[in-house]
């Protein structure tokens, strides 16, 4: 879901209660990108909501700015939605307690925007006068500005910033009888992706965008049906794998009914997100039937093959580069070693107490392990550059910490475009590999050398032979520019990003 | 305005981030009716932020649960909303800095509701695709029940629980041009009382529906407008009184424009709401252009002429009955007295550990002043008599003082039913003049005598020679039964009060 | 008990976790001379803590900005201090349910200095080798900084800045067996004012000092022995009054051998403070056997004889001129009218957002009743006049509000001196009527005329025919500057109140 | 330092205020060893309190329930003490903001007891009298029962229930003129071990114990001197590694004079702790002029020496084993894998809500990487094994997971006896390796094979040939039983470990 700080055309600047628990991570110190929400549903299981809380613990790395979950006890809804980590809210008897039921859908969420506001957390609930219907999305709508304008116009009033609650509007206001019909009726007039886990009174719903760009699978556990963005939450519940809810199928699930599956779109071959193989998912979560920790290796062991270099050992960037680097040091048969150390008490909110102390930036999160690194020439392995910003600081802290040679290697190709299906992405001026070439990016951050993984070399790695231009197997616009789906909003003009629809694409 | 819990059919139970910062009042130690809100509006004065939390800091008698305001700086819309007292929460520079503009809206809130969710907290705000628009509400609609659940069906989505918001959807779906129209199309669909204060990017409006139930008044500060729902909020940031917004009356206030005055409805004598002098609006404000607290020493010297004993000593129970004691002892001839010391420092939410602790009960707020009881006969004042516990509990305290008679007298009469345009009356069983005669009533509370002020020694002691039975000059069904609007969502059926309407009733 | 903000020699300025839940009073607002601290004791009642919590809210109005309780379980003691009110912290099942044991004692504490630290409240506790101790007090002593400079050389380590403190080191290093005989010895060095209630595993001790400046009364609750500043709060619990501590006694309760009385010192006659009876004691408790509001009702008459005027009505300055106007409106025979209204919503913290605001000061507390006020001369009845900050906005409301003369009538004499005892008097300079004559304080606050109750009017109100200049029956020498007791920290220079000693005076 | 519950020989419980940010970790799902505290001092440095804040920072896996800051500004002593992280609390500007002056000392503390309180935070204040004296320990005192005993007796007070304030007490009663003679002094009397660093007004001390079991180091900052536990410490304020303090030494620093070393003890052996190479120190830290990095390989290389195992890949238990691993894989020439995947959001409050869910227990921290497991015989690398909980659990997930053999191979030999030296061992029984053979233990945690380092292997990974039976140069006592000083709070019986001592030694 993303939302949309403007979306209020009469631009109403709120403020909550609820000051963040969790303030945003810096930029300039995390020059990652932003995954975006983690789903999850279950139905059929007594304890339904200890479980969504789980499930959703387990997706924490794609959202660590709200939680939220509802629950359906047979005679009322419950939910709460809550700033901050699963496991710092969702663990009290005093929130978990009353989430009664055997029917829950959950929500984690990440968002950029300054003022993290409660009530664009998710789930997102609504009186449909049938009855009550909840959804937590994952993806971005790429025409939900378009869509609002005109639900305002005819009189809908919105609460929330978020394009999700524009489904919700939209099948509101079906005049459909049944709630499948009218969220399909919804969901066609949508452009974008999603997945999204409805609920209702008796029915867990599940839902992927035509091309399926954001991911979710269907587990087993016991006679219950669970519903989750990435195999790892179905093993915290020791659920079992199923199978993908596929590219442009509604799946509903009734206690009674089991599963029924509803293809409501013209068929089309599916085109998931290239960066849940690379950054976002899991490692040890299993996605179309791949081990993403092994497709990170062969990444690794790709990026070896066509840029090996003469380096003494091999550093991982913790801890995106970890499972590439473990690929590329046993390909190119160089020593692994941890040439950087992780702070993992760093708070998210260290916030340098003068401009002297400010230089000191990455160190905060990270320092240099001298043994390793002095007098070494070494290869530093990271799955991807942004900004270049803290890439930079690494080169210059192996520097400082002894190096000779500080050889870049990137397990992906360069970022070029940005992206409008719930990643985070900077302003193209921000994107370094948009403005510069490589031997420019390696002056700027000051590497010995630098090089980055080709497209084949990461469809390679995904077990394709090469890239289909003409049909494209994967989502990998940010490399290519090929994006999936219409960009409404937008108004065809990708040279803009950050701009026009910054406010809806800086969330997913 | 009014919250219904159980307004969304399906059922949903929300929690909220934000824990209540001030209890609701323990009902049985604080047996009073219950107000209610204020609201506040300001235009064309450079703080307006800053002047509407003065104007509703003058209102807090009103609701002191929680409390809004929204501002437009020109540009955009503001908006803040607090639980708990504004002069705990509106005082910050955090909280008033931002609510830039010279144009404001405020409102504070009481509620009965177990859970107070800060999402019921208003002004409500919605953008109407023209632009946006705030409203906040003094009063109850009596068919909002019935308007809500046509909505829903129209495909309206409801985020608060409030008859308010119902409000908000019609003015959205209305399809006039200007946005008077549109509020008019609107009002004209409703039922029951309300005081409004709007705001739009240009303009501040006031209304009052058609009896005029609930009080409006309009203030002059240099060349800013000002609405409030007392003149002792325009006492507080030195405005002039201009006059009340009359009874079916809208009035719009631009800047350029200046004030306007529209008539939608009919017109009809005005019936306000007569426990406004009775009891919630503060003594030193100006009603009809009677001084309340005058008014209260008269029902207190009526009282005396209608009710007088033979006692000694004039004690009043405070801080409500202190007006009609000095009142009553000045007509009566008898020495006034605080015979009840009451502790400024209660905390709202002081729980008593062990049943035995509880017996005390009463004392955490009051205590008896033994030396001016002893061995007296005494008259206690109180303003009115709505369940009778407190006025049991009181009694006994003064017998344990040593008080030799306790003769109670009440400066209204007998309240024997419910009220449903925004004052929270229990249900009617427990209304003890509805369920016993004064006789009755005496033995239960264990006074030595007890009496009531008359019907038509109220109307006197507000100036009328007699009540009209067939045009009711005041809104007085608490005495008399006699309602002054339909009731649409009771179905005409008075004698449940507190059970089919009992959720949209109980807050004001 | 004071505190001393640079007791520490070395100068330790130290932050506390918990923010003041309750923020000092606004002083120019609230010109009000501070009291000072309540002290409150039980022994042989089962639910001694919860009793404690009770009696400590009936003596609330002595101190409102920490509150603490100690309990013995028999084998074990407990402490819970907090920041706020007794009715906010010590209602709640986890602060009173571990809390065990049949013997407490506790503590309610007001401090002006501005950083209110936990660790200064009070009861103090520690472990004496020979068992725990722990001490409540209510005053202030003027050796403390003598006698703590001496502690310190002796390599005693402070952890509080409280005078309090220095009691708990004497008696620690007292070398005598029996806990009384170390208490004894500790008193014998102190000097200034003081009521103790102490608790050890097995006794309840209470102790005067030599002139019993400050209050203590024993009561009785069936078996049980009760300590407490003042007869409310044995009220609110349902003790009887037995007698009061006596100046210089030490009584000693245990549960087998009951109440022993203790006389350490030579007899001297009594000086209790008369600002009890002015201000601080609640209007409900009796002193020396006399009720506090018939004596302040006495003031008022006693005012009216000595200083009557040829005013139309009688109005208070609420809530503190209540008793004496209703007793100068008696023997006066003038009507007693509600000429100012006080908001009693107002927020500790209400702090205005800009100048224009903030001259609008004091009518976020009181408000004008015009009705009452305009057109007429009337008198206004304080207790007291500090700095004079408040009375001048008062009397500028009473004009604005349409007064045609503005009589202040002061029901107790000028105050010119500063008082070392634990009452929290402001610098001699800001005294008002130590720095100027009546006439000029008349024209300062701009009265049409102004007298003070004299001083020899103020001891017949209490019963006594004339001050005996040579024993003078109370103490009294804010009014006279004849000081009870030996002044050493001061070093004899009371005119520079405020400056050597002003960090351990400021706090009772 | 350590905390002593029952120290107050008077049994008092006391509850604080500030509920604790971040609760002790689970013990069943965290089966560690724990530290301890960490040190850190400047002198000479402008922004001194902000510099503290980055080198505890970097200490923080040193301890991480509560942190504190002293600094001097040349006229006051400022402190703050807080529960949780550094980076959650020393970065806001109105805590670091008033910390001002070029001198400081700060501390991180780690602590089990259930109820933190601030007030055992550290640096410790006293006022000497002489001026302020601030001191921070990591490190157990042996005798500090005993001692505590003495001062109590003695009449001193105490108020926190750590054996610091023992130190704090010796210091303040000695009657030497000078500090570091005072201090001296006092450390004569101490038993145990320490790294103490202390702050007056003018200069800076650090100490170690004469065996110098807690690290300490010296840096230089320009003309700053730094002292902290490490020196990853000394990294991250770009300060440059002098040497160490010595055992038995005492270092003052002045701004004039610089560093002067003092020797109060007679000539012993150094005997440092050898578990800060095991597993406390951070790995980017320099110990004895050794990585402790290469140290942890090189102790996983002799492991692979001793034990090796025809296992197919080597699997670290995150993060602890991870150089070990590493050092295993390359001696073994076998891949190197994450087979377990850690979740860093894993708050350290979730509680499981049911025993259904606490049986998936560690899953919420750690999860099977399938697709590197399944079939395949693997060597498991963790550092040490403590009660045996979760390697009993991590061995079951890797056989859930598919796994065909796990060999389980400890870096460190057998732990056998209790650590009484600032090491938070749990009871003897509940040692595994003291109570179980190996070949037990392996059954116990559900092992294929079970192997640990040999001491000899131990001490040949840290550079020297072999354990001197007569002189150790480690402080190995938790393999070895030979502890390096006095145990006379014990009274000699370390056979009952965790009964007689357990709250002096439960805290380091």
């Amino acid at each position: 879901m993303s939302e949309d700080g403007s979306g209020v055309a009469a631009g109403l600047r709120e403020s909550w209660l609820g000051a963040p628990q969790d303030q945003p991570p810096d930029k300039e110190w995390d020059d990652r990108l932003r995954e975006e929400c983690g789903v999850f549903g279950i139905i059929g299981y007594p304890e339904a909501a200890a479980f969504t809380a789980l499930g959703l613990h387990a997706l924490q790395h794609r959202g660590q700015e709200a939680a939220g979950i509802v629950t359906y006890d047979g005679q009322q809804f419950h939910t709460e939605r809550r700033l901050g980590l699963v496991g710092d809210n969702f663990n009290k008897p005093e929130v978990l307690g009353h989430l009664k039921g055997s029917i829950a859908a959950g929500h984690v969420r990440y968002s950029t925007t300054g003022a993290t506001i409660l009530r664009n957390a998710q789930p997102l609930f609504a009186d449909l006068g049938t009855g009550g219907f909840a959804v937590a999305h994952n993806g971005n709508l790429t025409n939900a500005k378009t869509l609002r304008k005109q639900l305002v116009k005819d009189g809908a009033i919105f609460q929330s910033t978020t394009d999700t609650e524009v489904v919700l509007h939209l099948i509101s206001r079906s005049q459909k009888r049944r709630i499948v019909e009218r969220l399909v009726e919804a969901l066609r007039q949508l452009e974008g992706s999603y997945a999204l886990v409805c609920l209702t009174n008796d029915m867990l719903i599940g839902a992927r965008d035509p091309v399926g760009i954001r991911p979710l699978v269907i587990g087993r556990l016991g006679d219950a049906y669970v519903l989750a963005s990435e195999t790892c939450a179905l093993d915290i519940v020791g659920a079992t794998f199923l199978r993908e809810v596929e590219n442009g199928e509604v799946v509903t699930i009734t206690r009674e009914g089991g599963l029924e599956s509803h293809r409501p779109f013209p068929k089309r071959p599916a085109r998931p997100c290239i960066f849940e193989y690379i950054y976002f998912a899991r490692p040890d979560s299993i996605m179309a039937g791949r081990s993403v920790y092994e497709i990170r290796k062969r990444m690794g062991a790709e990026l070896a093959r066509e840029t090996d270099c003469p380096a003494e050992v091999v550093i991982p960037i913790p801890d995106s580069g970890v499972p590439a680097a473990i690929g590329y040091s046993q390909a190119a048969g160089l020593p692994y070693e941890l040439g950087i150390i992780r702070n993992h008490y760093v708070g998210r909110t260290f916030i340098e107490p003068s401009q002297k102390i400010r230089a000191l930036g990455v160190k905060l999160k990270h320092s240099a392990n001298h043994s390793v690194v002095r007098g070494k020439s070494i290869v530093l392995i990271d799955d991807s550059i942004v900004r270049g910003t803290t890439s930079k600081k690494i080169v210059a802290m192996m520097y400082e910490a002894g190096a000779r040679e500080v050889h870049m290697r990137i397990a992906c190709p360069e970022i070029k475009f940005g992206d409008y299906y719930g990643i985070d992405t900077p302003d193209r001026k921000q994107l370094i590999s948009a403005q510069m070439t490589p031997e420019q990016v390696r002056d700027e951050i000051g590497a010995t050398s630098l090089a980055f993984l080709s497209v084949d070399g990461l469809y390679r790695a995904l077990g394709v032979e090469s890239r289909d231009p003409k049909a494209p197997q994967y989502s990998d616009h940010c490399f290519t520019g090929d994006y999936p789906t219409e960009l409404t909003d937008l108004n065809g003009d990708t040279s803009t990003i950050g701009t026009q629809l910054s406010l809806l694409s800086d969330v997913g």
